[in-house]
């Protein structure tokens, strides 16, 4: 399953280059990441009241294009590793019409309890949530 | 009693007209906030911890002039008014060894629970803060 | 002209207190400028290239209620008043369904020369574009 | 040569988890470059001046701990690798006082033209600069 976002750039998301600022592209990722939770079947604010969080541990993009502000960008994300201790995420992002894509990257995630911080076997605690996110990876 | 806070604009805080974007100097003036109640006797960390939140109620900026990028500025902030509801700051930006500011603005605050988001009223319930914080404002 | 744009709370617009930080909503009144003034007949990016700027003069929000994570807003904009040097728009911003505004507020900003960042007269200078605004303006 | 930057966490760099959010470790990251490139011995205002820009290609962070409100951290940032088409720059964030950093990463940049955004050899065009930079890479 690969949900597909729409962003349209911000002018408080531009630089003095005359670019989008590339510590907005994690933040897209984050957007594109909360559709795709949303449509596995629960909202990330549900899992949260559930008690779990998903810190990041790792962020990876490579930027082969530039976004500029009013540009019209479609992010796709899809889930790409799922262990009863951490989740990765895949991200691609397109300026709309076009085939390839201006940014791809990464981000793996703990599962974490929301109280300690502690981390946690998603498969243990949530296991119909595990069940969903796993069926959602596509082989 | 007014705190001063040292600020290095930076690269991501530019926008494609080559200036600080406009939304940079709320975020400003919190750094100068933090300073000055360190500076009257606690930290806003403490302040939370104590079970009190000051979520905006108010936001004033005037922009005279523009900062740029590695532009060093000096963010000047003071308590302005204070009752058991409410807190006003004020605050004054200037580029370093200037006389003129750049920006001035204020920020209205309410004293809400932090469990519960109700008004409190500070007075009544940390007497001895609101005390110290009165004693900050200048006549 | 009233411009309606749909803003979903990104994570990262949260602060620790569970809410989005202040300093997201003058972004969000920016994005529904950018399409009201599209709406009116030209793109913010086509005035840029044309030589006009708009930096901010003054900036005044009012917060009266809270935005969440996930939360879907509606952020209303119109021009409230023009002048040959300057202009004034006024925000409003809904939790979708609801008739209680949680934020209202107003921008006001210079028309000024791309190059010099000097004051130009925008009548003079784009009559078309100055007209087109002018009829926008609800009476 | 290293440079360190001391970085204050902003409250409106936390997020609902109640830690630095993520997208901000690049952002300090740039605070760190500005700092180590005036240490080397240009501003990197003044190398925009010059003609050229340094574009992302290449971002990863490592976050093995998390970042509070108020937390004061040291950004260390150093040059890795030079060739006359990229650089190279790798980062470690401390917690002020602490051995073990809480997160590690690295920047990929291009040297393009700042008017084409064209790749540019800045062995060949800047070649004082390019050796400054090379100097400042321990070996």
């Amino acid at each position: 399953m690969t949900s597909i976002s729409k962003i349209v750039v911000r002018y408080a998301e531009t630089d003095q280059m005359g670019i989008a600022h590339h510590s907005n592209y994690p933040v897209w990722y984050e957007v594109a990441r909360t559709n795709l939770i949303k449509r596995i079947g629960m909202t990330y604010s549900e899992m949260e009241q559930m008690g779990v969080m998903t810190p990041l541990v790792e962020l990876q993009c490579r930027y082969n294009g530039v976004a500029r502000y009013e540009d019209e960008l479609l992010v796709e994300a899809c889930v790409e590793q799922l262990t009863p201790a951490r989740v990765k995420f895949r991200y691609q992002i397109f300026r709309s019409g076009e085939e390839t894509p201006i940014n791809t990257g990464y981000t793996l995630h703990a599962w974490v309890d929301a109280q300690t911080f502690r981390p946690i076997s998603m498969k243990k605690r949530f296991p119909e949530l595990y069940q969903k996110i796993q069926a959602s990876i596509e082989t």
